[in-house]
């Protein structure tokens, strides 16, 4: 943890702990949870679980049940057993909260824990969801990884589930061309799983982020897999399924983006393809057919309050933290350099340049050429004091 | 020819040699001299050009150019060279001729020379295009193959252009299970072309019915090309796409059958296969993604005043010509029976049976079970005389 990281630039105070504590008490999406939280804050909805005085909406059984979690809930200590592992909390308040994620409304997550050195908000302001089946076909496999490598080399953040098959090629492609990729897990974020993916989690982590609502040590259930798809679909500006059978988990996450708003694609393939009916269902009733990073950007980049971004940078220059900005400062006004070049230009260590390095890639400023890194034409031009139509 | 064909029921008097003169002089599609048949008609028309009394809207070139095509028509020929092949010359007026084919407007073909014992009005009732790419790859060849075989197995008629690749399949496929086929050329019904499907085009008339604007003998252009797509799009119900590049002259088709208001529809491929970008390119303008013949019956069954034909027949039992009434009347009302019992019943050829039995499928009354007809259900109810809830 470091200074330069926007989520402890605002911490919300004694809500922080009593969120940590709460992600132990209530399942994720738990709408009852969720309005307390909304009407009371977390401090007092602890509180009253604590001192046994019972809240509306929920039955003596599951009063019971909650109370019994919060009574064994020790938030200092998942905190500590979070930062033991390279991990934080952020929360609604924090500045690294992505503010998309409260169009879940009273299902927002109570809070996330994070495990990586870029900033969750900054990652996920340009993002798209690449999903699809466990048991997909070496050509489901191929156009994830592909579609995932194209969208990361635009400065595009892939989100996934880190399952095995259209999942794991997502995150793959992503970081095969040193792009920016998010794991979103039904389980605690120290929690390698599936097991056999213990090494690609910890390759996500490195270069972008690994997230779940869990708290460290909780294994993942049914439940939590399709909750964990609802968090996918609103922290992304689109959800893209490359492979699903019909009546697949991937289609809840697909019409969840829908409902939120969101742009949702699919992939095509072969009719004579069970993994592509599921895709090919959701063409025929919602959904655009993707078959390009160009086309996913062109539907994605329209969406929400963001799509300037497509023209420049997300944010004004005068907005960015201290840290980011002298990172940016350290670019030179043309021509690309390394990553240990703008360490030294911003005075900081070159893990950490690398870190805002990615972040100012997804917020539109800066992009990525080879292993080398230069400004964007129009961030340089902002920076210039330029209009963008100069 | 037969007595039981319906085109020969009401003959259009002198109009028909006109009509057919014209097909000789007039390239098809022609708007200016589709404009000049429904003011004057036929008649007038060619007379007008031998006696080289000029009509509006030409050039003094054209007109030229129409008049030497008109001087040397010789319909009575042309047509007695059409019987001498099997092939008749079906025009607006006729009881053969299908109706929808006037949504074209002034494109309206002046009249169609076709080959084969069915009557095209039946066959194209119930009809949909299925068409694609000719340098195809297997999986196209094999969905367009499968989807027509389903197709015809539920007494769809199944039009295309003869063409290698897609369109071979698609007739290939509604042949293989004894379905009718409708190959609409861009030359004369006596032309195999191209040439090495002169053994094709003899199984689809066998069948089916050999259909084209252009008199005997004429050989096919490019613009003759585009000009068939646009009959072959107005004879149907809808329009299906199995693999096409961008830019294919599959997509005029297709989109001439949007603008007509016919269903647009199109199958999915790999993303990776260049022949799959022109259906990928429609689906995301207009078509509809179809995997299978039920698909492509729900969208279809759905376009123009025949609708209703999905839950029974397409015309009353009353108003069958008298030998299409008589093959029905010698259907058993359960079970099915051979083609010869059927023609034994109904006191007429074996092959005539087939022609008839094959137009009462493509108007719901009947249906083939291997290689045995019988009553369709619905269809047997009205039979009986029952309400079609009964």
């Amino acid at each position: 943890m470091t200074a330069e990281r926007p989520g402890v630039g605002h911490p919300p105070g004694a809500e922080r702990p009593a969120r940590a504590a709460l992600t132990r008490v209530a399942e994720p999406g738990d709408e009852v949870v969720g309005r307390w939280l909304a009407d009371l804050g977390a401090t007092a909805v602890l509180r009253a679980l604590r001192e046994d005085r019972r809240l509306p909406g929920v039955s003596a059984d599951r009063w019971a049940g909650l109370r019994g979690r919060a009574a064994r809930a020790e938030p200092e200590r998942d905190l500590a057993a979070a930062a033991g592992i390279g991990a934080r909390f952020v929360c609604p308040g924090d500045r690294e909260w992505p503010r998309q994620l409260d169009d879940l409304g009273p299902r927002r997550p109570i809070g996330l824990w994070v495990r990586g050195a870029c900033s969750l908000r900054f990652v996920a302001l340009r993002s798209v969801a690449v999903v699809g089946a466990r048991a997909c076909t070496d050509y489901g496999a191929h156009v994830a990884g592909e579609l995932s490598g194209a969208l990361a080399e635009r400065g595009w953040t892939v989100v996934s589930g880190a399952a095995y098959g259209i999942d794991a090629a997502a995150h793959r492609g992503a970081l095969a061309v040193g792009g920016a990729t998010v794991a979103v897990l039904a389980c605690g974020v120290d929690r390698p799983y599936p097991a056999g993916h213990r090494g690609l989690l910890d390759r996500v982590a490195a270069c972008g982020l690994v997230v779940a609502e869990l708290p460290p040590g909780e294994h993942p259930t049914r439940g939590r897999f399709l909750q964990r798809n609802r968090v996918i679909a609103a922290l992304t500006r689109g959800t893209v399924v490359v492979e699903a059978a019909r009546r697949s988990g991937s289609l809840v996450t697909a019409r969840q983006a829908g409902r939120l708003g969101r742009a949702l694609m699919a992939v095509p393939g072969p009719v004579t393809s069970g993994l592509s009916a599921g895709t090919h269902q959701l063409i025929r009733e919602e959904a655009v057919l993707v078959g390009s990073a160009a086309e996913v950007v062109e539907m994605a980049g329209h969406m929400g309050e963001l799509a300037r971004e497509e023209t420049g940078p997300a944010v004004p220059r005068d907005l960015l933290a201290p840290p980011a900005a002298q990172v940016l400062d350290a670019l030179p006004a043309a021509g690309a350099v390394g990553a240990d070049a703008v360490a030294a230009g911003a005075c900081t260590s070159r893990e950490a340049a690398l870190a805002r390095l990615r972040e100012l890639s997804c917020l539109g400023f800066v992009e990525r050429v080879g292993d080398r890194w230069q400004l964007c034409r129009t961030a340089a031009r902002h920076a210039d004091g330029l209009p963008p139509d100069a």
